[in-house]
């Protein structure tokens, strides 16, 4: 039994998912932590695993995601959570308007296992579209398109988006791990 | 003597000149701390300062700053440092075509006496220029015109700007306090 830290529903669905495909049983602990500012989303993810340990207990982990926007200087990567509830879609289209839109999304998950904290990364490169696409909308999903595929993270299936998304690579990486400990 | 810390010379420009005019002598402690992410200015500054009281020893101030544009959700606010240094104020007036632009400085002085913590705050009023105004260029002072001034922030010497500024009203409540105490 693995513990997911997260205040954040739709990270636990989307990880859950793949957990139980592989029977692996979570718990979600509903926690809201202290993040520092920091550019490096390892550093974050790092650093908010490293305060947990004392109160958690041993064997959980937490993720860390940021999309990273060329044109904008890796814009708005560690602070993608404060910009989509400031800005949101609709800012970064108007920020894109004229420029390339490539991105990559990151996920960087921290794993407490009582001894040590293990760091698992994935990556999804992809484009901003034109316009926001309604659908399963969390986050950037409604403007992300992951690479091969032709529609925003916003119109898969959780199945879908996590065979290409950079959380559920990350996870995938976890869980190779977790099967050989 | 008291000790201002940190990574940021223009803020100690402006800190020193007023302190100097009132008589109190500072040492420019040049030092990049720890932020943690939080929507609050005020709490971000104690949480620094409180992490600081056993490295700096008593009698250390520092101070966060933000800008608060109403018609962006108050964006940038906290991370008006990292959003500065990514989309810049080419950004920002991208954002604001066709909206309001007024928008509110704040800055958050927190002073640690040995004892306990206590905060100043400085608020300035303004609106955002429909251009960037090259100058003393220092963050959001090329695009920022403060209530009762006609040129943006960037085209006012220090002691023009400290007269209006946020960080210059934060500093007049903090020295009163200092003076008194």
């Amino acid at each position: 039994m693995i513990k997911f830290v997260s205040s954040n529903r739709h990270k636990f669905e989307e990880i859950d998912e793949i957990l139980r495909k592989n029977g692996i049983e979570s718990t979600w602990i509903n926690l809201k932590y202290e993040e520092v500012q920091e550019d490096s989303i390892e550093k974050i993810s790092w650093e908010s695993c490293n305060r947990l340990t004392s109160k958690i207990g041993s064997n959980f982990f937490l993720e860390d995601s940021g999309i990273l926007i060329e044109a904008l200087n890796w814009f708005p990567g560690p602070y993608s959570s404060y910009i989509q509830r400031t800005i949101g879609n609709e800012g970064i289209l108007k920020l894109l308007e004229g420029k390339k839109r490539n991105a990559t999304f990151v996920t960087v998950i921290s794993y407490w296992d009582g001894e040590q904290i293990m760091q698992f990364k994935g990556k999804t490169e992809g484009v901003i579209a034109n316009s926001i696409f309604h659908g399963r909308d969390f986050g950037y999903d409604p403007i992300f398109i992951p690479e091969g595929k032709s529609k925003t993270a916003s119109l898969l299936s959780i199945e879908e988006k996590n065979e290409v998304s950079q959380r559920g690579k990350a996870m995938i990486r976890f869980i190779e791990y977790l099967k050989n400990a």
